[in-house]
């Protein structure tokens, strides 16, 4: 007798899971069974083991789809203010200059996210999580680096601890410091890099408050210079990097995160061959943007071809912050994947699932497979495709996080 | 004593009224009084009428703003099926003539609402107005066209009329017969206008079944001639007309839809400054729709300056279909409007409001105004640039339809 918690039965199972020979890894007419917090058994209905009928809770899914649950691996969802007022300047013929001059821009997020408390922005947060839950998403990468100033960002780092305890939503934590340049440091881009490495990066170490950190690299960002110092002084204190790369500039970030064998190279619409090169030879995951992509009008796609002739993962995720990407929607991502990179739904489903748990450094989710996280996500749709080419209507009948229902 | 059923205090409101000099016609800290289904006072609270106090409901708003409910003009939510797996194919390189030839296309669509029951069509209707529901929509408009034969184009407007009697969302019903040729007059377009004038058109008259009537003109579509006719023997019965117009080549429908007094012409992509001229002669709505200029990837525009120069009221609609706009989202169009079409958010909002509803010759709706039908969304939002800005997190606190509370 094969010991379950639930056993779920009549389900197309979309496993992600290279091994399974067939799109979106499906095995049709399957079944799964859950023990604990995780995946105990899957396979064709027809082969389910026998279980104790009597004590075991079954779902007939009536031929629905169970996908691994969707996983977030860029977001900026710890913010305070809101920076409407500027968008409806821009829209209104106000230009940049004007806006940067009256405080606005990055900086006036920063200003808000200072004056916030925790407890503001743990609420704004979870009512963000909770948009994301909606939509089927189980695991949420939250960056920091709207403080940019030690307790800023470290109280920004503790909110996603507090999150991650309170929230059924798995939460991993990124130290972005290097995100802008503070108005403190205006003049000396240097001496911020600084304080990133001598004081904030010691102290997010010493608290255990990240699993990674990011640099935001371009022209209008920090340096191949600056971002380097950052990653050394990361590897020293043995976390795993990534970086925003090659999203308005070729800076040579990419080539640089690869270099560090780093997580992921994040936008790279102006990525050239070298760095997708350095990319599959360091296994760093392609992060790609399609909201921010968007929101900008950007027109220079993001090196496509190239990554898939190299065989670099590919994931998406949904960049959701204030000033480039103010949509709050993974599920909207994967129809912009589809309809602006023209990627196929399969390479997106991936890429927010098995390559987007790659992103993150997780081996323990993304794929169905026997052993990995209870994280499930059942659909009302005839075919996996339907999650990337209908938006709005949300065809999420049920979600598991470890194991556990969630609704 | 003033006599109301609900006091709404401290609350904006976004009138949307052009007789309030402000933007969004606001009325910051205001309150709003609703008798049965109408509102019955609004002003500034300080202005607010002695009412009962001990017998009159109030709702303390605490500064939140309060908008007419959003009016989706231009949806075709009743279809069966859906072209996931077309769009799939697409995007792994087959070519639209094969997909035609495989019997896909709008073609597909159309097998699979004339074999549904209304039953099912009223099911998928009803999980598309939920969602339109979920974000503020009080009044959609629903067109046939997947029928393309008497008797499914009646099921269609039929399931429209169960719709509106059994869902609190307000339906307005197109007759959309003039979509696309069906197969059985491949060869015979003027037999099948013959069909939609002589046969189709009189009957959903004589069962009262259509508020308008519609036609896709296009070379893909109708001619000039052929639309002509339908809007003819539309105006012979007493209907009014509105167009599928100018959105991939300038057929002047535009004009012709003007001629006749047309409510609306939509799409409008191709339309020139003779068409702008026309429609504000006429006083015709341009009904623009960013879900499906987005998702065809267009690069044309509409003639925003042109519209905004001749004083043509603008309305922004979801067009929610299976094959070009498979987005059921009016809130996404708001951001869309601004971003693809860099309307301002004032422009969007009025585009869903007091334009949308003249878009469907509605006067009772779409504006704050005492005696306009109670349909209220209240949303928690510090702007109300802020609806078009953001995107996936449901700032929507409260609705009423009608004066009565939804949500
Ligand atoms: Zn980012
Ligand atoms: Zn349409």
């Amino acid at each position: 007798m094969f010991e379950a918690d639930l056993v779920i039965t009549d389900v197309n199972l979309a496993t992600m899971d290279s091994n399974v020979d067939a799109p979106y890894g499906a095995i049709e007419q399957g079944a799964l069974m859950i023990k604990d917090d995780k995946i105990a058994w899957l396979g064709k209905l027809n082969d389910l083991p026998e279980f104790d009928a009597l004590s075991t809770p079954v779902i007939n899914a009536k031929g629905q789809w169970l996908t691994p649950g969707l996983i977030d691996c860029h977001t900026h969802i710890l913010f305070a203010g809101n920076r409407a007022g500027e968008f409806e300047q821009r829209l209104n013929g106000v230009s940049y200059q004007e806006i940067a001059q009256q405080g606005g821009g990055i900086a006036s997020t920063v200003r808000a996210t200072r004056e916030a408390d925790a407890e503001t922005l743990f609420v704004a947060g979870k009512n963000r999580l909770n948009s994301l839950l909606s939509e089927g998403v189980t695991t949420v990468e939250s960056k920091s680096g709207y403080g940019l100033d030690l307790d800023t960002e470290i109280k920004l780092l503790e909110v996603n601890k507090v999150l991650n305890d309170n929230h059924p939503v798995d939460i991993q934590s990124t130290f972005l410091g290097a995100h802008a340049l503070p108005p403190e440091f205006k003049n000396d881009p240097d001496a911020y890099i600084d304080l990133v490495c001598d004081v904030m990066l010691p102290k997010v170490a010493e608290l255990n408050l990240a699993d990674a950190v990011d640099v935001f690299c371009e022209n209008v960002g920090f340096s191949y210079a600056q971002t380097k110092r950052v990653f050394e002084k990361s590897r020293q204190l043995g976390l795993p990097v990534k970086c925003h790369a090659e999203q308005l500039s070729n800076q040579h970030g990419t080539e640089l995160v690869a270099e560090f064998k780093g997580l992921s190279a994040d936008h790279i619409e102006y990525l050239d061959e070298a760095g997708v090169k350095a990319m599959a030879d360091a296994g760093t995951v392609a992060v790609l943007l399609p909201g921010a992509f968007y929101f900008l009008r950007e027109t220079q796609m993001p090196p496509l071809e190239l990554l898939r002739q190299y065989n670099v993962p590919m994931a998406i995720a949904s960049d959701f912050n204030p000033g480039t990407a103010p949509l709050c929607s993974l599920r909207l991502m994967l129809n912009m994947g589809c309809t602006l990179f023209r990627l196929t739904p399969e390479e997106t489903l991936q890429g927010v699932t098995v390559n987007a748990a790659k992103a993150l450094g997780l081996s323990d989710r993304g794929i169905l497979k026997v052993g990995m996280r209870a994280d499930l996500a059942m659909w009302d749709i005839a075919t996996p495709a339907q999650l990337s080419y209908q938006f709005g209507v949300n065809e999420l009948s049920n979600l598991w996080i470890s194991g556990k229902l969630i609704q």
